[in-house]
């Protein structure tokens, strides 16, 4: 036997190991981002071209995405050629629309017709009506025809979603039958899928057979006698909120969508539903904190817009909780006192209510909160809230009492504490519920209602209270 | 032929259909929970036992859940004969553990024997050093031996993510080969797979055939010659979010897991990605937030001691924007309108900076920002502030400078708002850029050191500009 081959010659593994000390094991690196700058700067167009020929979609989009506004011009026009119309699917939206204003209809329609149906379909909702009609012209017919019925669709619905690539055979068919068929229709089957969806005469689904249990069986069993009929079947008009929860709650990998008849439609695959996952996730993170629809690669002046709405709100908001203060003038002008302290009970409960807050918005988009525990909830967030006001107001009121030499301040601040983080607690469930039950996403409204709240009643308390107390 | 039938009499599809017009299509209804709480007051067992029956896993568990503390005793009491360890996985936290604590080390151990190892690893890695050994000391050897190794891995890696159950096949065999093992070793397969890991003599893997693709192939074809070798291969140590970003930029179903040599250990599937990226966008919005680790089911005094820390936080912050105003007092005791104005240049900061730093996290969490775009974001997000900044500053500075009838305060608030916002801007994505690169969890620490910043910048700007212009 010979000796084992020294570490450095051992074959690499297909990635790098865990010898690779970077984080970043996978997509595009800093450094490739550089050297494409560099090779764009100098003119090297061939050393590009064999980089990213080299590239799967999804870290060319990225590439697109960080190269940065100097050299994304230089590249796009590289890619152009033959351009991969999967890099639009994974490219953020305000970046999409600058590459398909630099690229031609033809060339666009060229990239789209490569694309799967639902991807097509993702691409081309988002554009505005003359360019639809522009790439639908330039399409093959059969696509154009698949693309345009996924548009009859709602937006952000299961038939949206659904790709109509798909594998189906009638009940009646045997494991040797259909496994002939997989092997002989190579053409017009998609390229991955993971279930056979059985259908009967009228094409309504019966059932399926995962792939990895057909393989299992003799030729001569019948398909109808193998099938797994509990499976969960999705309606084309379905929202895709919906889907992503039956996909999360089953861990499906694939499910049929079918019309208001039963009939077989298309499937949905779990990638896709990943990315619903992800966007529903984040939505719920950036309408919190007033920032829908945004991705750091916005124009200033676009970004500036999106954000001016919600500070202009939040300036009415604080206008209103100054007024309040304005109520006070005169004690203030007496014990000034009041107005070094007043920012702390506000404060304290805008953030004891937004953690409520985010706890209540998080559990209804997961449906951990429902008719059968909201009670609870609310009860129980609002004796946190108390408990956790009495804490403070303990602390705050003999911080105050000593700072000022003043217990009775002392005790106006710390029962302050008490009322403002009771409210937090109530406000901060009682809202986003409320909003729910209105049907208004209680992401997007929530957050501005609570500090309305918790700035009007921590000054009022608070300074009513040495109104009362003080003077 | 004779008529169809009429609607009512069609057969219905498998699940509710369009027609149906309720938003919870699937999943648990409160129906169906007040049902269960009523036969349960009633004691009528058997037919709790008859709705248990029929559900599956997640849905068990949502039941648990939902039905609230006064009835989930007896509830799993009627579950603990043949306690379904699968309903473990889709628990939450805190009541995982309530129902740990009822049942006995026996039951949970032959609830624990049931689960593929990948649960049942993600189960034990939680409990206590006790609580782990009467479990593993209850289990079969083999799946003992198999969790065992499974905790030798990192948390959060990898390695507790995956699972050992998987195909692989020498490179060497035939596709009839290959087909032929699938049908006979029918009980030592995974019940489902979607991706068959071609190994060398080393047993590292070379490649892998999706189900799909083998099953188009003649059976005399060697499994060698038609694998794809660009396939990712992930180590057992690496993080659970480097897997989770892996799967979502190339749209995986499964990958292999090898250990240092490259060897194959296990297979990581789609679903358990999508339950961590699920809890990677909930960590996010919870930490920013400051209630990272928690459920809407952790009782009360848990929950209220998990917010004390961060609110305590936030006091010393809040107390340190109140010693800012104290500099002022004489100030503030001649003009009190600035008392009445101060917090509204304070609160527009946080909320700007608020909206800057989610966009940031979200980005550093996604991977759209690097050392190759910081610079440009930084830039960008203090001029969009900027902009925003004097467009309240008008706005502020006429609503000021009408309702105290005095154009210089006017002024001065118009000028504070400017610097504040300019501030926010900057900080919002200073301060996750500054904490990643230190490799603190920007999420986690971010909001507190801005709000501070704003709230210190905006009152002493504010106040400072007053002293110096109206005094």
């Amino acid at each position: 036997m010979t000796e084992a081959a020294p570490e450095s010659e051992r074959p690499e593994p297909l990635r790098p190991g865990p010898d690779h000390e970077d984080e970043n094991e996978f997509g595009v690196s800093p450094e490739l981002v550089n050297a494409v700058r560099d090779d764009l700067d100098d003119g090297r167009i061939g050393e590009v071209e064999a980089v990213v020929s080299d590239l799967h979609a999804a870290d060319l989009a990225d590439l697109v995405e960080q190269i940065g506004p100097e050299h994304r011009g230089a590249l796009i026009d590289i890619l152009r050629p033959q351009f991969d119309g999967e890099i639009f699917a994974y490219l953020s939206q305000s970046l999409r629309e600058m590459v398909l204003d630099q690229l031609e209809p033809r060339e666009i329609a060229a990239a789209v017709a490569e694309l799967e149906s639902d991807d097509a379909i993702d691409l081309i909702e988002d554009l505005d009506a003359d360019q639809q009609r522009e790439i639908l012209e330039n399409l093959p017919p059969e696509t154009r025809a698949l693309v345009e019925e996924g548009l009859t669709f709602p937006e952000y619905s299961a038939g949206r979603l659904m790709s109509r690539d798909l594998v189906s055979v009638p009940q009646f068919w045997t494991v040797g039958k259909t496994l002939d068929y997989l092997r002989t229709e190579t053409d017009n089957l998609p390229e991955d899928f993971y279930d056979i969806f059985i259908v009967d005469p009228m094409h309504k689904v019966v059932g399926a057979i995962p792939l990895s249990r057909i393989m299992r069986q003799k030729r001569s069993v019948k398909v109808g006698d193998i099938l797994t009929e509990d499976i969960r079947t999705i309606t084309a008009t379905t929202d895709q909120e919906e889907v992503a929860f039956l996909f999360r709650q089953y861990g499906l990998v694939s499910a049929p969508v079918v019309d208001g008849n039963g009939r077989l439609l298309g499937v949905i695959t779990v990638d896709d539903v990943v990315d619903v996952i992800d966007e529903e996730a984040e939505d719920d993170l950036l309408k919190l904190s007033g920032v829908p629809d945004t991705d750091i690669y916005r124009a200033v002046l676009d970004t500036t817009r999106s954000r001016f709405t919600w500070l202009f709100i939040n300036l009415l908001t604080a206008i209103l909780a100054s007024s309040v203060i304005a109520l006070f003038e005169a004690t203030i002008e007496q014990i000034v006192a009041l107005a070094v302290l007043m920012p702390i009970v506000a404060s304290m409960g805008g953030n004891a209510g937004t953690q409520t807050l985010t706890v209540t918005v998080r559990a209804l988009a997961m449906r951990e909160l429902s008719n059968t525990n909201a009670v609870r909830v609310v009860a129980k967030e609002a004796l946190v809230g108390t408990i956790n006001g009495t804490l403070f107001a303990v602390i705050i009121g003999l911080v105050a009492g000593f700072w000022f030499q003043d217990h009775l301040l002392g005790i106006v601040i710390a029962s302050a504490m008490i009322i403002n983080l009771f409210i937090a607690g109530l406000c901060g469930t009682l809202i986003p519920l409320g909003l729910a039950r209105l049907k208004i996403d209680p992401a997007v409204a929530s957050a501005v209602f609570l500090t309305t709240v918790t700035d009007v009643v921590g000054f009022f308390a608070f300074l009513g209270l040495a109104a009362l107390i003080l003077m």
